[in-house]
């Protein structure tokens, strides 16, 4: 295990995608801090917002309709200061990775400049009928590329493929 | 991101805690999968229960009476197949290392002999009261060891210090 | 309103199906007791063991291949004792009334002879294609009748229809 | 248990406080509408929301700095029709009743103008110290009663004592 070091918010890309979301009182364990599976909860919504809100990728019906799915095959964190309930904290998605089948992605939770949370998140496409992999779709990849270039290059990002 | 390659649960000490269990309807998503959060939080609840019927340690007491947090540092999982509703599962904890202020678990999820995800978790030992950063107890330090003797060598194992 | 009296546990049908569950450091809140919402997670988790362990109906087989739901019209707790991390507790769920395309249960939760949570929940059976009501199917329907029957007549059941 | 009829979103008061909400994948269950128990965890939400944005009260400083607690002591809901992941819901709560220690709430959550669910809430205020009754503090007494007085009168609420 490396331990990364603390980025400030505002070193990140002006132009990444960021999700507000609020630490809730059921969010948080005996010890008043955030039950650390929450933070993943709260990843996997940050990208279904970002889907919709800058892919222009309908992440529902990409499951429901389409039959694609995007499981995770790989979910990592860091946990650098905990979070308390009551904090507002900002998620920030950045591709780092786009492959043939599976994308990954860097995602940074701050609670003002403090990064509080690092992730480390890669997904594989799947056929959801038969729960094998299939390729990223045109869509989605011409998508996830056009973000990954508005966002600029960034620290440990790979060429895609 | 290295992909772990699975093992059959067989292959895992004998000497190893095991706790059983069920994939609930509750946990799965839309995609009829487990949600995986979830697997974090039965890892979760797995080291509860190694601490209580394995290391003779109270987790509930330690937090809770003792003051002493066991917080996450690092939580990772790779996801070799999914989990569906209704599946048995066995979560099997193994020490990898115990250092001054911390201590590193491999967990691994099977069904019957197949591997479903194996999670590396990095715990450090805090004040609750200050959230600082203390030394592992004596007490849980020598369980833990203990544990990891009964065990015997595995695979990325490192010497205790 | 109108809030129950606890009943101790023995005074509860011997023939009574009893799910046994722990109360998980996760589980729990900043104020150190169960999050009530997981009460009805830890209840629903129930009612799937009752259907597959006693009931003899696979409560997965019927969603996934059947094509049919349990979905929850009505769920209603009265908490009377917080549950605590680490707590065992026994969760007792007993069929009050099975109608034409529903059934309702109570189920009470109890740590040792103390009554914690007292349930209401009421089933409406679906056809989850057309996401319509649908008779309860007459192996579940038996089933019911029969589970109902072992454990006798209750406080407030009502005459199947 | 009588089932409430629906109402429409506009035909609550316009003064009362709304909280939006996305249902999420992981809120979803394998039959792809909310896992019940996630409704009760979004009102939750609302309500620290409500006491933070409209009650000027500091939810989380009421529990970690003066000591109180609000737990439930009642929660039911009525499931209208099946929340789907990826849609946008509002979270209208009501103040019913004030009492001397517990409050009661009434929560709507609509799409659109269609009712989803209604919730009924009862709060009891506690010691967390001692985990005993305690009166309602007088400044949460006073702004449960303005927001109610705000939102004027509504079917089924009593008068405060």
């Amino acid at each position: 295990m490396k331990r990364p070091s603390p980025i400030p918010a505002s070193a990140l890309p002006a132009a990444a995608f960021r999700a507000p979301a609020r630490v809730r009182f059921g969010d948080c364990d005996p010890a008043g801090i955030v039950f650390f599976p929450n933070w993943f909860s709260m990843a996997s919504a940050t990208i279904e917002d970002l889907f919709r809100e800058r892919l222009g990728i309908d992440f529902h019906a990409l499951h429901a309709e389409r039959g694609i799915g995007t499981g995770f095959v790989h979910a990592a964190a860091s946990f650098m200061r905990p979070g308390m309930m009551g904090d507002d904290v900002l998620l920030t998605p950045l591709i780092r990775r786009i492959g043939g089948a599976s994308y990954a992605l860097d995602l940074h939770i701050h609670r003002g400049e403090e990064e509080l949370a690092r992730l480390d998140l890669v997904t594989a496409t799947t056929d959801l009928a038969t729960r094998t992999s299939r390729p990223v779709p045109p869509d989605l990849r011409a998508a996830l590329l056009r973000y990954m270039s508005e966002c600029g290059p960034s620290e440990g990002q790979e060429i895609p493929a």
